[in-house]
């Protein structure tokens, strides 16, 4: 059993897919409501669908290009197989697969939400949440069994070629790189043009049709509105799905790779053995994931309300449960399989301080750190965003004195909110590494990300809510199902806001465990940044984050405002559509905002991608690492800033739709406080839909670009290779001196050089004696002693 | 001559000082116009210097809590003499000198400027350009003497000592390092305290005068008209003088620090000796900013228009050619100081790469590198923010659809810009470092500084000629005065946003001379990210400017508010103000934003001092190096964006007083479009006056404190300490074999170890054979094999 350990995840995860059709044909068994009802639900489905379409046909280009790259590299570099171009595409066909998947589902089951709505909100509450359960499981359960199926392969490939155990392994994670980068870069398709495309459309909707016509939002003489609940399933479902699956799967492969370390810090005496093929701290992490699975199906068992009367509260504290079950019975899954996976005591290499000895519990403990970050992030990102506290109060009091003071009032909420997200932030890598080293900081974000399907089904389940109050105003259901779907609509903008919360940090962890992956790869020993060009890249890439907002933000701006030219146009030139007998062309502004968003996302996107390999050729693989850096602080930063200041804009201006007391007078809509706070949100849209949700795939890809180009930067930067390696153990017994004799050939500046060490280690480990032989210039003998050390480990 | 090279920059600190007295008794001479310019300006006066009383009495405290605090540091660290603690007072004491000296002839000058405006613009722009002179040369003057002044008094006490050249240097500058502190406190208060002062009058005069009440603005009805004008002086002159002053001592500073460092270098085989007492490297940089204030007062001499009629091209240009003179003429004066004072070829040690030599030619290149990158900056910057141009037009475009679009396109030209700006910084990191190492960089920094006066006396001219249009205003002087004045208001507003871009880049550079100079202090062999404590403070240090920001933010918000109360209060309670027979109690609202400044910077201020400290003490070094490069990274990207965004926004409103053609429509002041614009200016003024240029203090601040603190540092991290050092060269002829025998004693753990090396070296410098003999752990070999590494050197 054990030696097959492979199969679980395989196992789990093809459990979550049939639990995930089994979902799937439940919702669409669900009455469809009026033909009214699925005109609109179709129109939404088929905008959506022509959105995956346009995107799908840009992306066959951008995979063509990026796999011929690949396929270079692979011939470039001896430590790279070609079969990391399959790994690339398979990775980018899951990936689209599984946002194609969930966006259908989840077009289906607006209408069918908005139906059920009639009868009661309990049944209302199950079609949605059924509807992001379908999401859901499709991410988890296609991104775990894509990494298994292919690591199984991978394995069977090189596992029996010469060289040593951490060699060939090296070969296979490198492959698997590949199926990573594919799934990001499909993420990043979908999360950057998915927000501008969902911006433009709302904001144009809203431009023309609120401010200028005085339509009420969602009616159906609005020629946007189906582009802009289009966009809800573009930009909120298909955009948070694939840039969860790609954080999934990015966090589980580098926690895979530094799994891949821990084993080669243990074969430092004796090859490391254990009953899972010598590769129980590489499974981990992806046993964990499908773990997830089977834990995030049970939870989804636990979301539902009885009470017809149920209101707000009772919705949350319903997904809550669901979610901490998930959350629990993965913290003892993760407790029990690192007892059983891996041996009682770790032998890691700590940075600067050598080997140590940890005990696996630590591990145990990482993950825990990993799971209370994860919901310390998501309570600190609903304080900031939530209605009725103190941050979005501010907003609303600063609202009184005009558009001015809401601005600052909110860009300053956005800013204050770093504060706690950092510390935890922080705290988590400091104390994961303390506890047991990168492989502790990589299984703590592989234990946050484990429960992602539960994750990713109550965030999908807002916009369904929020598509399905849109398909009852448009085929003017009666008042009580929008009240329903209101209730639904409104929880699901705080699970969004928290959802995104937990996107970022996330991320944030992924991108730390690629990182440290990517130091590992390279085989650099660090990122010094006090070398100039490593200190110059950490503020370029410190500067990136903030240019691909900007550009993200003016390109929401663009398309809008084509899009307000064509609604100004439509109600300019269609006789009859303000009186509702012509019917608008829908499909045209689809189109607009499709196109806009396509065009629009290619310049992030190269900057993106590009960028990372200009600099890791031009300047080498340690201030690659300096860019990387300052991306990740930098884009932490910026992410956290735009999407918390967008949260508490938004919830800022919804504060008015009850009520709010300012300066002891009831305040509500219409207001010109109301009005400063609109403008408010306005600006906010395309902060906590575009550009700050674009920054965790801008983080991810860096690395992953990083990650995947490291083996042709180790080869540039270093003037020396090892040509030849004798490790010599004269006498090696636990209780008696050892002597250990090293010898190393190296070429270097095109001649051959030797370097002779003889270590002497007396009884409790400690060296008694080194005697080296090196011959070289002063700079060759650093290299030299670098290159000794590291043998030594 | 050369031994007493540093009498140079005292003679000439000396010269600038006297010409700064010429100078102000020449403005003091001018006519002070009608007795009710003359109350004006002296309530102007009143008030700013009642700021500045009630400034110096906290900051008395300050310097109280600070010294004890650094007296104890003495008492703690052998190479930190308690001569610190005069050293700090003094800078303190000479920084507030030169804000005061600046401020009250900058409130002089304005009611001349205006009583000159009746006569002509050149003799306008002539009064209120030597108003600025005084600032730029009794900021530049007491600077250099300072430094210079305590350097010869601290070599006086520390050279002769028993020890190292190089370990007495470390005493002289580390005690020197107080005279930074004290300047750079200083900076903090004005910089701070000045910027809340100054947009909280700004804001509260312009929400109820010109909103509320429909007066224009400086109109003297106004009860905050005065608090205003004040507010101008306050923040743009004595804040921007005392950042200035702090970026240039400790940017020479820095500099001396790394030529120590060359110094040691160089003094690999045989002591380096040179005609000037052996520190022409450490003398050089003070030599060449005592140059700098030569050419600025040359190039004050260039700086007058002939023509009556001229308008803002001409008086542009004539400040451009002073500008450029005194650039041009630091210069040249740099080329031969520097083949005076180094010798031809220098010895330095590259991180990494092991000691290089280098013709002294590159230091000079370098300092062109800092003097292209300070011009080029600011020409990114005045095109980011000047009239006219693309990404003004784009907002002035934007303004169109209301003031969400207009703060969205104003939040991305900020955002954008950083693009630019930090490629020329990277690429000046880069460039210099690759040139002449870290010496390089900081010598970049200097010649950037060098023409501080300069740049200061157009930077404070502005501020002058805005508050002589206020009092021509208030006094009700004829139109064509208010003409000329607003003429020279306008160049003010250009050289003010470009005077922003300098400062920013210059605390940059010299935030990154301070850390170079912080590594080297500390000892550690760099600040490597891949250590989890580094990389998590990395993150803490990037988060520090954004909450910083949003700190100084609503500390604008919450003292404008004040002020928009005491001025609605006046206006109801005081008969007769509005129709100007009841005289309104300007006095109050000055005390009003006062009050409201100083307590609001506390927290700012104490995050800024304290939160280097408590990391430095509770992580060591290594991670205080890694919160220091975060803090630097994120502020420059902070500082950017906000300067820019809020100096953008600012000419995007002023572009209505011309008219501007909007989709095809002239459109005017009073339109729509305007207001949206007045909207993005109101976000945009603490943008721009308040958060943004205080970051330039955070990260200047953050790194002088890590460098206080280093020897501490050096001690809390390192667990041990060379105790006996033998270096035995037993052969050692340029042309043989030279064999070198290392012995170090070190203390480890309160244990002491041995290590010796033998290194043989053949005729061409390569190392042929090195034995080393170690005993310990290996983390314990590892120290010692660096130890024995920086001995080599």
């Amino acid at each position: 059993m054990e030696s097959n350990m492979i199969f679980v995840p395989i196992a789990l995860a093809i459990l979550g897919l049939l639990f995930m059709f089994i979902k799937m044909a439940w919702v669409k068994k669900q009455a469809p409501g009026s033909e009214k009802m699925q005109e609109i639900s179709k129109s939404i489905k088929e905008g959506a669908l022509a959105f995956l379409a346009a995107e799908y046909r840009l992306l066959v280009i951008f995979v063509v290009i990026a796999s011929t790259a690949l396929f270079g590299i692979s011939l470039l570099v001896p430590t790279t197989s070609w079969m990391i171009v399959p790994a690339f595409v398979f990775g980018a066909i899951f990936s689209a697969l599984a946002g194609n998947i969930g966006m259908r589902v989840a077009t289906e089951a607006n209408a069918r939400t908005a139906e059920a709505a009639k009868t009661s909100l309990p049944q209302a509450l199950k079609v949605s949440f059924g509807g992001g359960t379908v999401m859901g499981l499709g991410v988890a359960g296609l991104a775990v069994l894509g990494l298994s199926l292919f690591f199984m392969f991978f394995t069977s490939q090189f596992m029996g070629a010469d060289g040593s155990f951490y060699d060939n392994m090296t070969i296979v994670l490198e492959a698997l790189a590949g199926f990573s980068l594919g799934a990001e870069s499909i993420a990043l398709f979908a999360r950057v043009g998915g927000g501008i495309y969902t911006k433009a459309a709302d904001v144009g909707a809203d431009l023309v049709g609120k401010v200028e016509a005085g339509i009420p939002e969602d009616d159906p003489r609005n020629p946007a509105t189906i582009a802009d609940n289009v966009g809800d399933n573009v930009g909120d479902v298909a955009g948070m799905g694939a840039d969860l699956f790609g954080s999934y799967v990015a966090t589980v492969l580098a926690a895979m790779v530094l799994g891949n370390y821990l084993i080669r810090d243990m074969s430092q005496t004796t090859q490391f053995t254990d009953a899972f093929g010598n590769m129980g701290p590489i499974l981990l992490p992806i046993v964990i994931a499908g773990v997830g699975i089977l834990a995030s199906i049970i939870g989804t068992f636990l979301v539902g309300v009885k009470n017809n009367d149920a209101k707000e509260a009772q919705v949350q504290k319903a997904l809550d449960l669901g979610n901490w079950v998930a959350i629990i019975l993965t913290m003892i899954a993760s407790y029990f399989l690192i007892q059983y996976m891996l041996p009682e005591t770790l032998t890691m290499n700590f940075f600067g301080e050598g080997a140590k000895e940890v005990s696996s519990m630590n591990v145990f403990y990482s993950t825990l750190i990993g799971l209370a970050v994860g919901a310390l992030i998501s309570v600190v990102t609903a304080y900031y965003t939530s209605l009725g506290k103190k941050p979005v109060m501010d907003i609303v009091q600063n609202s009184s004195t005009g558009a001015a003071t809401n601005i600052i009032a909110g860009l300053a909420v956005g800013m204050k909110s770093t504060f706690l997200s950092v510390i935890l932030f922080a705290a988590a890598i400091y104390g994961s590494y303390e506890l047991a080293g990168f492989y502790g900081v990589a299984l703590a974000a592989s234990a946050m990300m484990a429960t992602t399907a539960m994750q990713l089904a109550i965030d999908a389940f807002g916009p369904i809510a929020d598509n399905a109050g849109g398909v009852a105003e448009m085929s003017e259901l009666e008042d009580h199902v929008r009240e329903r779907t209101d209730i639904l609509d409104s929880v699901g903008n705080t699970t969004a806001a928290v959802g995104k919360g937990f996107a970022i940090a996330s991320a944030a962890l992924t991108a730390l465990a690629l990182f440290a992956a990517y130091v590992t790869f390279t085989g650099i020993d660090g990122i010094n940044i006090f070398k100039a060009d490593v200190l110059a890249m950490l503020f370029v890439g410190g500067m990136i984050p903030v240019v691909f907002s900007a550009l993200a933000m003016k390109s929401v701006g663009k398309a809008a405002m084509e899009m307000v030219q064509e609604v100004r146009r439509q109600f300019r030139e269609i006789p009859g559509i303000m009186e509702g007998t012509g019917t608008p062309e829908y499909a045209k502004c689809v189109d607009i905002s499709t196109k806009a968003a396509l065009k629009e996302m290619i310049l992030p996107g190269l900057i993106t991608i590009i960028t990372p390999i200009i600099i890791g050729l031009l300047f080498g693989a340690e201030p690659l690492g300096g860019y990387m850096a300052g991306v990740c602080v930098s884009g932490v930063m910026w992410a956290i800033f735009q999407n918390n200041a967008g949260g508490a804009w938004d919830n800022a201006k919804k504060s008015f739709e009850a009520g709010v007391e300012i300066d002891g007078e009831m305040t509500y809509k219409g207001s010109d406080a109301h009005k400063a706070a609109v403008t408010g949100d306005t600006v906010g849209d395309p902060f906590k839909d575009t550009s700050g949700p674009s920054m965790n795939i801008l983080i991810k890809l860096t690395c992953l670009v990083g990650l995947v180009i490291a083996p042709i930067l180790g080869g540039h930067t270093e003037e020396s290779a090892v040509v030849n390696q004798e490790i010599e153990i004269i006498q090696n017994s636990t209780n008696e001196t050892a002597e250990k004799k090293i010898e190393v050939t190296m070429k270097m500046d095109g001649e051959l050089a030797t370097a002779t060490v003889t270590v002497e280690t007396s009884e409790n480990g400690k060296v008694k004696r080194e005697v080296k032989e090196l011959e070289g210039s002063e700079a060759e003998i650093k290299a030299e002693i670098k290159q000794i050390e590291a043998s030594l480990k």
